[in-house]
């Protein structure tokens, strides 16, 4: 059932916006999911973009706004009037609602929301655009269906079926005190073999799992993805209600998660994809090239270093990519791992003891690979003491390697910085340094030089 | 709300088996999320968690036991008879119950089989374990709600409530004809205010998203992600409704998938974490390693090849591993790009185009640093000639390191197989060669020697 973009279909859509078509167009979209009109309008011409914005109504467009590259939805914005946002606001959730608010320029922020008619809609927003957005808060929606403690089940029925309209999908029905405070939840069964005057305290489960307003979204993420949730409502200090997050949102959240750890161990600064400018490419390259840059510098400095000793000895500065390299593939591996459990929780145990296994780990895969460089420089250049040299320097850069991989993104972690960007050039291009060090001063004892 | 698990609540766990207090265990694990009870029966002893499974009753046990890592799986079943087995089979739903049986040895897959009571159940299992477990198949469960387009409403909501004792959660009622083809779907409010006579045939919405049955995990995914679905119906070739997808797998696959392409670029072959065993974590890692150790050894032969013609000009040898390093590190950046493109599905145009704007983009970077690295060869070796000529190098193998990076996953990518493979040691140790090659022969002819 994939959807596909055909050119036929793009064809068309330039051709009846070019006559005006707007009948033609209507029937068009009116078939197709708002996901896929999206991608419709982002194959487009920027004008026939905001022309088939303006045909629409907006209980369609507002949901194909929200599916769009935020590059191609603020340019649409900046065709379209304060009014013509606003209208596109209120049809939307208000966690949806104050995303797009929060990416509008300040000065048109208060144009847009002075606009909107619906004042507790405005509030719910305003509210919303206080939190962090990668918190709890910044991801909940206020729109929830919650009950009082004290009604009766008469009275819940009706207060449900009022608020359950604004609610796309209901999930759960949440139970709070007078004060707002979250108390439990209902069972919909449970409601409805229960009489009409039985007090909800009554019958509510008082056992519900929520999550605080600062915690952080990969925290939500991961307790919605272990407890199986499709929503959990998000409360304050003082237990009180505030909203709830469901499951749609967090596939977002960890799938943009795991996208972007895998770019910064890819060395990609920022959040890119293969169709941005140019531009925006080299800003999040180049960085981390240049880093790159000054540790091959780095490693020209120890070379020139070494110089002298080794002239006689040229064939040991040949094997220095070989050592570079193992260096930095031992400390991408290591760092990965740990990187990964710690994103997923579960990096138990000492720190330690981390560097313990990683040692005997990296000897091993150490052992192994010397043994076999051994053989091929002794067969290969019948230099017995060379050849023992390059390998026992082998071991002890893997080991080293391995160590600083594992235990960089554990001291990262720690200070509350990202460890995910241990796990790229970062970690390559110290190590490469370290490696070639390492190798030169092991080489020159070894060798007796 | 995080769930952790405290030196205390493990004491008072071992302490408790030790005294067979039974009661006591029962009465601490009532209050926990399954969930959380496979966490800890992860942390205590093996004799420990296999006491508690057999403790617990085969409803809770059932939960815990697909929450607990595989191998933690594996050794508990070995300890439990094939009745217990099935026993805990049968508390599954049947996606869960393929899984579970598709990890036994095959001679226990038939004990444990035999011993399910259920025969619909059984049925019901053995065509889930037909198909690929990546695959839609391999995902759904036959529970659903699905009621066929002739009845009348009073028989509907009979058979739905009869039906909807299997399933957890209900999500979507599927309409289908008697041949089993799937029509559509009903709206549960079409349904409370139609009159007990009406035909389903008339109230039905006579469109719904479905998957075929051998569409990849990975499409189903992107599917369920997009038209922010939480239930797909499962159809094969002649459209008979077989089964459906609820968004907790999805999640799984979602970050599976992801924590996939990060591991292959970061040079680990299969699926590990931190606190596998150092045997898994070496084979995870050797291949890799022993990839950069073959990488390396190319490198010292072409360096050995040029020795005699830059024996005059030492200082070449010492940038090589400058010039490793960026061609590893642009090569993996272009191709992380595209992998996650394809992953998401989104990379569009043909590969030509990908060419020459990674081109482009290549060649901009390496302008800018090749500037940079001129002027400190310049400046602290004041050689003009051999400043230019590394300059110049360096630009050339940042475009060709950048077109290897951008057209080996696309080449991969229609060949069927994961391009994910090219982003980690693979593109790294072939760009190590190629750009270390590059750099000698344009070197050489620049300098004239």
């Amino acid at each position: 059932m994939a959807f596909e973009i055909t050119n036929e279909l793009i064809n068309n859509v330039t051709l009846y916006v070019e006559n005006s078509n707007d009948k033609a167009l209507n029937e068009l979209f009116e078939e197709m999911h708002y996901a896929d009109i999206a991608e419709v309008l982002e194959e487009v011409s920027f004008d026939e973009a905001v022309y088939i914005i303006k045909l629409l109504d907006s209980e369609t467009t507002s949901d194909i706004l929200i599916e769009l590259d935020e590059t191609v939805r603020e340019k649409i914005f900046e065709q379209l009037t304060a009014k013509e946002i606003a209208e596109e606001i209120e049809e939307l959730d208000t966690d949806d609602a104050a995303d797009i608010i929060a990416e509008l320029p300040e000065e048109r922020q208060e144009a847009v929301m002075s606009q909107i008619e619906d004042a507790e809609h405005v509030k719910e927003i305003e509210e919303l655009l206080t939190y962090d957005e990668d918190s709890a808060g910044g991801l909940m929606a206020k729109e929830l269906v919650q009950v009082n403690e004290n009604w009766n089940v008469l009275k819940c029925v009706k207060e449900m079926r009022i608020q359950a309209e604004e609610v796309t999908r209901v999930h759960s029905i949440y139970v709070v005190n007078d004060a707002g405070q979250l108390k439990g939840r209902l069972s919909l069964k449970d409601l409805l073999v229960a009489s009409t005057r039985t007090h909800i305290s009554e019958i509510y489960i008082p056992k519900v799992d929520a999550v605080h307003v600062n915690d952080s979204a990969e925290d939500v993420a991961n307790i919605m993805r272990k407890y199986d949730l499709e929503a959990i409502p998000v409360i304050d200090d003082n237990e009180i209600l505030l909203g709830r997050i469901t499951i749609d949102d967090i596939v977002d959240v960890i799938k943009e998660e795991a996208d972007k750890d895998y770019q910064m161990a890819a060395g990609l600064t920022q959040d890119v994809d293969s169709d941005d400018s140019i531009l925006d490419l080299t800003k999040a390259r180049l960085p981390w090239l240049f880093l790159g840059l000054v540790g091959g510098i780095g490693a020209f400095l120890v070379m020139g270093g070494f110089e002298e000793s080794f002239s006689e000895n040229a064939i040991l500065f040949f094997f220095t990519p070989l050592i570079a390299a193992m260096a930095g593939n031992v400390g991408v591996q290591s760092s990965a791992i740990i990187v990964q459990g710690l994103a997923n929780d579960d990096v138990k145990g000492s720190i330690n003891n981390r560097l313990l296994k990683e040692m005997l780990l990296a000897a091993l895969n150490g052992v192994v690979l010397a043994v076999f460089l051994f053989l091929f420089v002794w067969v290969y250049e019948g230099k017995i003491d060379t050849a023992f040299a390059i390998s026992i320097s082998l071991v002890v850069v893997i080991i080293v390697a391995g160590l600083i991989g594992t235990f960089i993104p554990l001291f990262l972690n720690k200070r509350g910085i990202d460890p995910a960007i241990a796990t790229g050039p970062f970690i390559t291009t110290s190590n490469d340094i370290f490696g070639i060090l390492i190798y030169f001063m092991i080489a020159k004892i070894i060798l007796g030089i």
